[in-house]
Parts: C-alpha cells; sequence; structure tokens
C-alpha cells in the first residue's frame, strides 16, 4: 500500500513524493525501496503489488526498476485501505486463487529485518493453516497516543506458535491516561496495520462485512488485466466508500489473531517518531544536514537541506525542516497540528505547496 | 563613514553587502542612500565624502549614482573610526581648510528627518562659532545596554543654545543595572557616534591626542587627490593603528559638547533595534516576508525572502531571518551571540557563508 500523501510530514512529504518516496532516514534509500527489499527475502518480484494513486505510478515504476508495470495497481481516489485491498485481492484471484498473502503499508520502518523476515514467514504458515485474519501486533515500549492498540486474549490460540492470540479488540489512538494503563495491563499490542490471511479468507470476510464494497470490485471481473481495467476502477472508485480495512472488517471479524513480536517497528506517522529512532547527538538532538550549528538547542529534530548554512540557537524540542523552499518551525509536542497547517497552507497559499 | 561590516546582522548583514548597503526597513532605500538623501538637505552632494573599505566602492557608486569616484575614500583595511576620520581630513584640507564637519555613521536610522536638519544646522552654526568638538546626543528612553552613553554637565554652555552642554564623561555599554541608574539621573544622552566639527578643531586635536596616526596621514600631504594616494593609503593603513575617536579622541579632549536631541534615532545594531522600530501585528511580531505564516508565537522578528513559505510555530522571542540561503534562528534576548556564530561560521565553514 503505498497511496498515502503523509501530511504530517509536510513540509518534507509533499503530495507529488510523499514519505514512502522519500529517504526519510537518509540511508540512500526510500522507504518503499527497503519495504520492497525487505519482502524481496519473503517472495519473488513478481508476486508483488504496489497499490498507489495513480499520480505515483511513474514514481513507483522509477523507484522500484524490477517491478512491471502491470504490477502497478492504480486508485484513481483515495478511499482508504479497504477498497485498496479489495482491488488487489480481485487482480491476486486472477491468478491464484489459492494465494496466501501479506499487506502492508510501504512506509514503515523496520530495525530488525531478520526478525520480521522469520514473523512474516511465520504468519504466512499460520494463515495457510489456518482460516485467520492474522494481524502483525507490536510489544509496545511507551504509551504512545499516536499508535491504535489491540488487546488480545490470555490463553494460546495456536499450538505450533505461542505468540499467536485471539483478538479481544481493537482501539484507536488513545489518550495518555488510557494509554498508561494499556502499558501497564501487558495485554495490549500497537496495531502494526500489517496484515497476513489467505485470499479465500480475506475474500470471505469482505462478502460478510463489506458486501458492497465487494460487490462493486466483483463486478470487474473479466475487466481485470485488460484495456477495459482502468475506466472501470475509475468508475468504481468513484462509486465507492472511503473506509478502512480496520473499521471495516478487522473490528468486526470473529477469526482475527495477532502475533506479537518486536521487529523494531515504526510507523514514521510523524517527526516525533523519526526522532525516537534517529541518532541522536550529545545535545539529544536528530541533525541532517552537513552545515546546521547547533547552539544552546536540546530535544530537536532538524532536517535541512544538505548544502544550507543553518545556525539554530535557544530551541528545546523543536522541528526545523526546510523542502523545496519551504521551511517550517514547529514544537515538536505540538506536530498534531501539522496537519492543519497543510490545510492551511492550500487554502491560503495553494496546492503548489503542499 | 560606510566600512562596517555588521555582523550583528548576519545572516542579513554579509561581508560582501553589509547592513548600510541593504534595505533593511523595507522602505525601498538601503540606509546608505537614506543618510545620503538626508545630508542633501544640508549640503550638495559634491560636498559628500563616504571613507569605506575599497571592497565596497562598487557598490556606493551604484547605489549612490550622484556621487563621483573621487569622493570616495577608500580604506584598504580595517582601523576603526579615527585614521577614517585622519583621512577624510587631509582630503579636505586640500580643498578647505575652513570646512565645517558633520561625520555620521552611514547605517543609522532617523525617523525624525526634519527635526534631524533643523539639529545638523544648529549643531554646525556651533561648531563654526566655537573651539568644540560636539557630538549628538539622544535623549534615552529605556535602559538600552547596546549604546554608550555621555554625562553632561548641568550648567548651559551655550548662549545661543541651551541644548547644549559641556561632556563630563563617556562611558562605554553599560550593564542593565547602570543603565537604569543613568537613564533616572536625568544627565546621560545616548552616544550617537555624530560629531560637528570644524576641520582645524579636530586636525589640531589629532595632534594633541593621536599624533602617531596624524603623522602617518600628514605624510600624504602632495599626494592626496593624485595617482600616487592609492598606494600611499594602502601603506599607510598598514602601518597605523585601530583605534576609535571616541576613545582616541573624544574622551581625551576637554573642548567636547554634546547637543542633547530626539530625532527618532537608533544606530540598528541589532536585530533586537530593528525589531523596536518595526510596524508589529497583533501577536507583537515584526515580519518581513509574504508567505510567513505564525501560530502560537509572539514577539518574534522575522526576514523571510518575499516567496518563500515559512510556518513558524511555538516560538517565544526569536529571530528567524534567512538571507542567500543560509538561516538564522535565535532567542532576541541572546542576540549578542550572533557575532560569535558569524566569527564559528568563518572558522568552520568558510568566508563565503559571511
Amino acid at each position: 500500500m503505498a497511496g498515502g500523501v503523509g501530511a504530517r510530514f509536510w513540509p518534507m512529504s509533499r503530495k507529488d513524493h510523499p514519505k514512502q518516496f522519500i529517504d526519510i532516514l537518509g540511508t540512500g534509500e526510500t522507504l518503499i525501496q527497503s519495504t520492497f527489499k525487505r519482502f524481496l527475502k519473503v517472495c519473488p518480484a513478481e508476486n508483488i503489488y504496489i497499490v498507489t494513486n495513480e499520480s505515483y505510478k511513474d514514481l513507483v515504476l522509477k523507484q522500484l526498476p524490477e517491478i512491471s508495470e502491470e504490477q502497478v495497481l492504480c486508485e484513481t481516489s483515495r478511499r482508504n485501505t479497504a477498497p485498496c485491498i479489495a482491488y488487489a485481492n480481485y487482480r491476486i484471484l486472477q491468478r491464484d486463487p489459492d494465494a496466501n498473502i501479506v499487506v502492508a503499508p510501504s512506509d514503515h520502518i523496520i530495525l530488525k529485518e531478520e526478525v520480521f523476515t522469520e514473523v512474516i514467514l511465520a504468519a504466512l504458515k499460520a494463515s495457510r493453516e489456518n482460516d485467520w485474519l492474522l494481524t502483525l501486533g507490536i510489544q509496545p515500549n511507551r504509551p504512545d497516543t499516536g499508535y491504535g492498540y489491540i488487546q488480545f486474549e490470555e490463553k494460546e490460540a495456536c499450538d505450533t506458535d505461542n505468540r499467536i492470540k485471539k483478538v479481544k479488540t481493537f482501539t484507536e489512538k488513545p489518550q495518555l491516561e488510557m494509554a498508561k494503563q494499556f502499558l501497564l495491563s501487558g495485554d495490549f499490542l500497537w496495531n502494526s496495520g500489517i496484515f497476513i490471511w489467505r485470499l479465500k479468507t480475506i475474500m470471505q470476510s469482505f462478502t460478510s462485512y463489506l458486501p458492497d464494497v465487494d460487490q462493486l470490485f466483483r463486478a470487474g471481473v473479466g475487466k481485470y488485466n485488460t484495456p477495459a481495467e482502468p475506466a472501470f476502477i475509475e468508475q468504481t472508485y468513484a462509486m465507492c466508500k472511503s473506509i478502512s480495512i480496520d473499521y471495516g472488517v478487522m473490528e468486526k471479524a470473529d477469526n482475527v489473531y495477532v502475533l506479537a513480536s518486536d521487529f523494531g517497528w515504526s510507523d514514521l506517522g510523524t517527526w516525533g517518531s523519526l526522532y525516537d529512532i534517529r541518532k541522536k547527538d550529545n545535545d539529544a538532538n536528530a541533525v541532517v544536514g552537513q552545515n546546521v550549528m547547533m547552539y544552546d538547542s536540546h530535544n530537536c529534530i532538524v532536517n535541512m537541506p544538505k548544502e544550507k548554512l543553518v545556525v539554530l540557537q535557544g530551541l528545546e524540542g523543536y522541528i526545523v525542516v526546510e523542502e523545496e523552499g519551504t521551511l517550517l518551525v514547529c514544537r515538536k509536542e505540538d506536530e498534531q497540528q501539522i496537519r492543519q497547517f497543510v490545510n492551511d497552507v492550500m487554502i491560503e497559499k495553494g496546492e503548489k505547496y503542499v
């Protein structure tokens, strides 16, 4: 899934090249390139499909030269994750009705790649053997209010893998006090948004819980992978409601299981989450930029163009980012306001800045 | 006098175009252009001499097309104000030994131009009639620690102008407590650094208090205004000590008088002093830049390139300036550190940034 706009990472993330297409960690790879490489350890390149907005098609093909045009599924409008998955399901159905699938966002970061590969293989094994909707849950280490939480049942659900538990409830991003309770209780995990299931299982779930969405995409059988597909998709997306797979399926189904794991995961949703995983200097500043000079400043995340000379003094806990000639200075603790800034910028200054 | 580098206004003020050559108020005129115009009300253009560093000669001629090359006196190294005045003295001596002179920095701001013209004419009248070294003192309205102070004697010194007093002492930039005492006492003025004297009077003072400097420049008589002048000046400046007219002459002479006045003066020495005179918005922010959006920010001075999109959030009392691709963010109350930043930048990043 590579269709997001990454508004909370503005001004680095822009509508015409959102965060998944950026080398946000400075590793030399964009996030989607890292995600792609990660899955090459699990399956061959020809089995990887990218669902994205049509406006990013060229970016995907450029950043992932191993991918053919046929593997890039282009959405014509933004409809959240459920339609995205329904579309992919019907494309995969045509090729392999017995497919066993991993659904993953393209813009997450995973630090422990080997653990991740092992977890994915274990999850694929479990989903192959069971009629489960399996999700990866992350062992939380702090009361993060930026993530959704999954509560699981105590008793083991799987004979062969004791990390797999039945899901009791999904919880949206909680307030701090509640997040602290979740952490203390020990039976909550972060919701990574990475899913593993057989095609048959997820298609059955759509029929049960999102029959309207399913019907819309079912009508395309016979058109997928033909010249008629783009027009059909445009029409279908125009009619389809916008709904997440979590809300539309996972929170309603009773065959939802979670595999608890810890592979150095972050959804990199905000500058703050990037700060958390970046290397910090002695003043706890995480700085990208070769000519950034900091004085009396601590706990800042700074992203500046390579050559730009920047002198920062007296900043405690700020985000300082410049990208394509647009500068943002914002308190880290107020980063949830960035969405609002982007909105204001679009209205007051125009599309070209967002 | 137009030879300063304006380090405290970095990064707007740069070595290759310091503050006097910048339209720092956004009025459409650079500071030196405003200063030049101001003096056209007092004397004809051909009587105005600009002493500057040779590297600014072209800038002066470009910004003041009414000035001929012969009127730009080029210094080959930075030696503070006394040598600058000595050089001008010998040039003026050649043309008019009876000259009555105003010496003024080119980078000050004066809001009440008419009052200023009247004050200058009154001062010229007094200096013509008396063997005085006259300086303009500004009625202080706050305990500013960025200015030098002049203490004057109570009794009137001039029959025809009761604003003129004999100077008791000069004081360097004081600590805040002392500045408050100065303000309370009522017999201290700010030292504007604008001087009025007859050529004969100031030359006599050089002979008395800075004989070594005087001798160096006296050796050039016969060379001034000839092709031999540049080489002579280069040699002379290399040998000459660096010393201010305040320290070298004014603090030592006993014929020093001050004319107390108030013509909306600022030496624009720092970003803070610019903030004080700028128009502020409802949040007390003084902003230059057409695409600057401020959130939860107060008491800031912001100078951004016209078109640049900038979003600032959560800043209280900061300087935020970008010029030629260099960004400075600094607490206003810590602006005295800017000199140090410029120094560090020069050492660590090279001359091109300062």
